[in-house]
């Protein structure tokens, strides 16, 4: 017989005389009524056994944990909570889960304690609507690139380059740590190593990127990138995903259409096919809310936010308009802000980033046209020489989530900005090259997968909404 | 005005009396047609310039690499070889590209040098091919495994544990290698560094995988995997890309039924989308074998070889019938294969899988139930104690593309197998939970994604399938 699964079942509105399906039992109660779960959806199934029919020292197996198989009928449920059920008529014990052991308790655990236990902490319905949101998030993002005519494109995630600058980076290497082979002057002889020179884990596969936008016209990366930075934080992992499109003949305008574009279109994508893991999650929230103080509440719930995004046009400010109202703004004159805002050059932080999404526009915000010397070498220097054409799309809650650039395309440009940087041209002489042989106007943004996935989740540390966190001194499973 | 993509004009059939297209110009000949391409397919647009129209000095700078706008009007095509081209109005050079020193000459380069240029490789008609079909084959997984079900997680590329024993791996680290912090014994102290332990890059995502095919049923990975391995061969990376899903309460027969369906799936995809990439690179490699001596020429073109797998049922045959067919064949009785196969125990060699591919059964094979001592720890033991429900895919001209397993998910089995690795249990506590806790019967396969690329595109050498290759040596780029 064709097994089931809950989702499908779910969704009948019909009797199945004969059927079959396996899953998890999350709860037992009455002796009566298995919540039935197997990860199809966050909905268990429940499945109706009339112990009568049944062994006592069956029925003692049923616990939180265990894996069954169950045959029976689906019918219209008699109770509330559900439209349908199983009767059961058959049911066997696949894997035994000791109650008294089980760490996943039918209780409410902290998400420290969940961390710890990340192999088994889908088995709750807060994990497994978040991963499952994490899912979906990443089809729809391979789906709109599809439609729109990007190739996707694996830029290496080992590299002998460092050029990038975008922070430290882990160092690979396949030689005896305890006693590596050394030069004459007594330093590593890393030409001995696996790649012949030093090499580390990526941090952004941008550069590479452009290459292929420079041949196969609009590519985009997915993939792991990596920072060697002890920030024990809640926005901060040493091991994250990045999207990276990339799209030659493309300047600021247009890279702004494709953000605000895509960033909907995927958002859009969740909202229909993963609503009942996001009414869970908004549920969640509002649940939470209501045991904070007034003042630190929400003030908008997951879905209005997620609303928020998709219904509103990206406002589209200058840098320096940002801080002049930034300048004059309430907040700034109370000295509320932890960082003032005094002068025009001074980077944004999260808190103004907020303010101006949340307070002054209330709409998703992109700032563009950003001073030069806070910004990376390789973004197009404008023609007042002193910004460049940058972009940050700043979203509700969380500030920043995009950051993009139209890229340097003039040869003598892009060398005067990696020298006054001190990167070596001989580093990115492959990069210098796409400069010098049909060179075009090109442009791309970065978008870290698990700052998305926190938006859409409203989950608040970034360690839960990655399957295995990557931190300081923490590198389980 | 809207700017066009070549492969959007090329399916025109009326005509377009204004529009704009950019893109880098491959071949200008006779001062009059520019063969045009932007990445978005492998044909070019023909442009015909009117010489008498335009300046000579821009009409010199229309060279091979050079990027350009054209404005134009899209009509019937005049000459042979095109339905539609462009009547030029408009010509911008957007970026020169010096004829005399420009890498990608309009000429047949070897691969070997393309290697060294594989910042540039992809402006040539052989490798825009195949990273086009590469980024193809990607989302005909995602899509696949989308539309089935399955739940994509992103395993991690760091790891702390170094239990699956799949090869050397390559250490991961941020502490100062030429003078790292030292314990009193003088070994080097690893609590200081970034993890607070040694950690190494992963060689699978499948035992983490398995810890969410336990909550949320189906699941696959599709990232980066490593092997520090000195194999300078065609067949090896250092870096490469692997898929592996992995199911609940799904069997080996299960396990067949899925990756044959998938495998299937993912070729018809590409049979559909990418059929003018496929027929250059059907192209290329025939006229390849036209200079190779007559024993030497493949018996079917890259096409076939693609219909080979889409037409055909997968023949499901034991280890140990393969054995007694390998025993007993001709090239094994005159000594034509390399390694001779004497008796049962014995791993398979590729001209083994070949053969029996290609000669024996004419169809791919699924060979299952290997000798236990060839295969992982993992692998669920058969009643017979000396095999395991292990699976090999064969394909015709490469041999193994996938391997995969029902998982051993008996506590007490899986902790033998373990001691017998040498396993320590403390390595892999949160995988022996999975048997503690609602085990199930469950099962998954990998596929490593370049071989796939190489078998879709007929590519002999595997570093070109994937954009930039990390082989010893080499990490360039």
């Amino acid at each position: 017989m064709l097994s089931r699964t809950v989702s499908e079942l779910l969704s009948q509105d019909i009797v199945i005389p004969e059927l079959e399906i396996k899953g998890w039992v999350r709860t037992f109660r009455a002796n009566r009524f298995i919540a039935l779960n197997d990860g199809s959806t966050i909905n268990n199934i429940q499945c109706v056994v009339d112990f009568n029919n049944f062994d006592e020292s069956l029925l003692k197996r049923i616990t939180t944990g265990a894996a069954i198989q169950v045959k029976g009928v689906l019918v219209e449920s008699q109770g509330k909570g559900q439209k349908v059920e199983i009767q059961v008529s058959e049911l066997e014990i696949l894997g035994d889960s000791d109650a008294e052991h089980y760490p996943i308790q039918p209780k409410k655990h902290s998400f420290e304690f969940l961390r710890e236990n990340a192999h088994l902490r889908t088995r709750t319905n807060t994990f497994s609507a978040v991963m499952r949101l994490r899912s979906s998030l990443s089809f729809a993002i391979h789906k709109y690139f599809n439609e729109h005519g990007f190739h996707y494109m694996h830029s290496p995630i080992i590299t002998g380059s460092d050029a990038e600058g975008a922070g430290e980076m882990f160092k690979v290497t396949s030689l005896d740590s305890e006693n590596p082979p050394r030069n004459e002057d007594g330093t590593i002889d890393y030409s001995q190593d696996f790649f012949g020179k030093e090499t580390n884990l990526t941090v952004s596969g941008q550069l590479e990127a452009e290459t292929y936008a420079m041949s196969l016209g609009k590519v985009y990366t997915f993939g792991p990138t990596f920072r060697a930075e002890n920030s024990n934080t809640s926005r901060h992992l040493a091991e994250f995903w990045m999207i990276e499109p990339e799209v030659a003949f493309m300047n600021l305008a247009g890279n702004m259409d494709l953000a605000e574009d895509f960033l909907k279109s995927v958002i859009k994508y969740i909202l229909s096919t993963n609503r009942e893991d996001l009414e869970f999650l908004d549920q969640r929230l509002q649940d939470e809310d209501k045991r904070k103080p007034q003042a630190e509440r929400s003030t908008m719930t997951l879905i209005e936010k997620l609303n928020f995004v998709t219904d509103n046009n990206f406002k589209r400010v200058s840098y320096s308009e940002a801080i002049d109202i930034l300048r004059n703004c309430k907040p700034n004159k109370k000295k509320k802000f932890k960082y003032l805002i005094n002068e025009w050059g001074t980077d944004l932080q999260s808190e103004h980033e907020r303010f101006l999404v949340e307070k002054h526009f209330k709409c998703p915000v992109i700032l563009f046209d950003y001073p030069s010397n806070i910004k990376a070498f390789y973004m197009r220097l404008n023609d007042d020489g002193k910004t460049v054409r940058a972009m940050d799309i700043l979203f509700p809650g969380i500030g920043e989530i995009v950051g993009g650039a139209q890229r340097e395309e003039r040869l003598d440009v892009l060398k005067e900005r990696m020298a006054a940087a001190n990167i070596p041209e001989e580093e990115l002489w492959w990069y210098l090259d796409l400069r010098k042989y049909g060179t075009a106007v090109h442009s791309g943004f970065g978008l870290g997968f698990e700052r998305l996935v926190m938006f859409a989740t409203g989950m608040s540390n970034i360690r839960d909404v990655i399957p295995f966190p990557r931190t300081p001194q923490n590198a389980e499973f």
